[in-house]
């Protein structure tokens, strides 16, 4: 097998970013993790994607590079170049639902909580915009509930988002869910069922990066990396 | 081979649901089209696609019934259910363009500039919210001539947008550009290279039901469905 140097920029409280780095680990596809300044706008790594969002991975092997933009598209080639273990589900029907989920995840949760939520408590921080407007964090909050509400639902039926397997569904729900933990914003004892879901990705190794992660200035709640919360 | 019967439950001016009509369309895949008007949330089609939004496509074969929904999971779904012709592109790197400009057109340009032009000039008069913000249409078409000015550098490298041959990247663009047409918010003499990219588009048998679109009350631009504009 010839040798793949395997480079993924990505920022570390992106839920983008950490749904590539859940499906690398889980398919066991070592990479060097570079992080990107994203609201700076690097030049460098405006060359490799012009839309200037991570995650970005860029693989090389025998002198020919591969330049794979952003979330969806990385997910879809991990899948379609390293197809074990299987995370989109084996049939069509399948793979419609993980799909949807992911769709739900990274548009409507996005626009709906992650918009609100970590636009005033993290890109405001990065990006020093000022205070967080409590107007917005009310609002992200409120739908943030219908969210989990969502999910706590769909768990009470089955054992994983999608159904009876792990999928990418779970990966994009736990990123998305994983970056507002480490704000301590969700309300786990509200949610059993979603926290024991959590609480089994948590402790898979495909994850552990993720709970290691610290950004300067901005320490995580306690129990963030807690496998026992 | 077996009878299916699909159904695809879309909005007529809306971008995501055109570009499952156009790939439908370009696979030659018969459906009945089925109009949804979203904002009244209509509580069947809730129950179809929970969160809500156009497009999803059923389909019925021997009793048996594949719910797909919203356009991503749709079009990746037509890709393996029925490859040829092949939108996405034959090889891993090609794949990973097509996606990367389906992603910047449903996200980036949907954000910069759908989500200020068809906010004020349909969503509002669709769901009665009072007359179109100037300043937000501002911003919104200012974002367009940027976004087209990509649209026209990558049409100078290349013969379709993400490279030698017609791909769902065609399709994403076309499909956002094509209800700004409606409106006549399309600046064409100042992009040549993408006005002979849309004539090839509009005169593909996929596009006509596009063209034929009216929605009451809103007439589209004189040259909407004109070939030769």
């Amino acid at each position: 097998m010839p040798a793949v140097e395997r480079t993924l920029y990505h920022f570390p409280l992106d839920p983008a970013s950490r749904q590539a780095r859940l499906a690398l680990g889980e398919k066991r596809l070592p990479f060097e993790p570079v992080v990107v300044r994203y609201w700076e706008q690097p030049a460098e790594f405006g060359q490799l994607n012009p839309s200037g969002l991570t995650p970005v991975l860029l693989e090389i092997e025998a002198g020919r590079r591969t330049v794979v933009c952003e979330v969806r598209p990385i997910l879809e080639y991990l899948e379609e170049a390293h197809p074990q273990p299987e995370l989109l589900g084996a049939d069509l029907a399948q793979r419609a639902e993980t799909r949807r989920l992911m769709q739900w995840f990274d548009r409507k949760f996005d626009a709906e909580v992650g918009s609100y939520l970590l636009h005033e408590k993290l890109e405001k921080r990065l990006t020093k915009m000022g205070a967080p407007d409590l107007g917005a964090m009310r609002l992200g909050r409120e739908a943030l509930r219908t969210h989990l509400g969502y999910v706590e639902t769909l768990l009470g039926e089955r054992d994983w988002l999608a159904g009876r397997r792990l999928t990418l569904a779970d990966f994009a729900a736990a990123a998305h869910i994983s970056v507002l933990d480490y704000f301590g914003d969700i309300p786990w004892r509200e949610i059993p069922a979603a926290k024991t879901w959590y609480m089994k990705l948590k402790s898979r190794p495909c994850f552990r990066p993720l709970l290691a992660d610290r950004w300067p200035g901005l320490a995580p709640a306690a129990h963030y990396d807690d496998l026992d919360f």
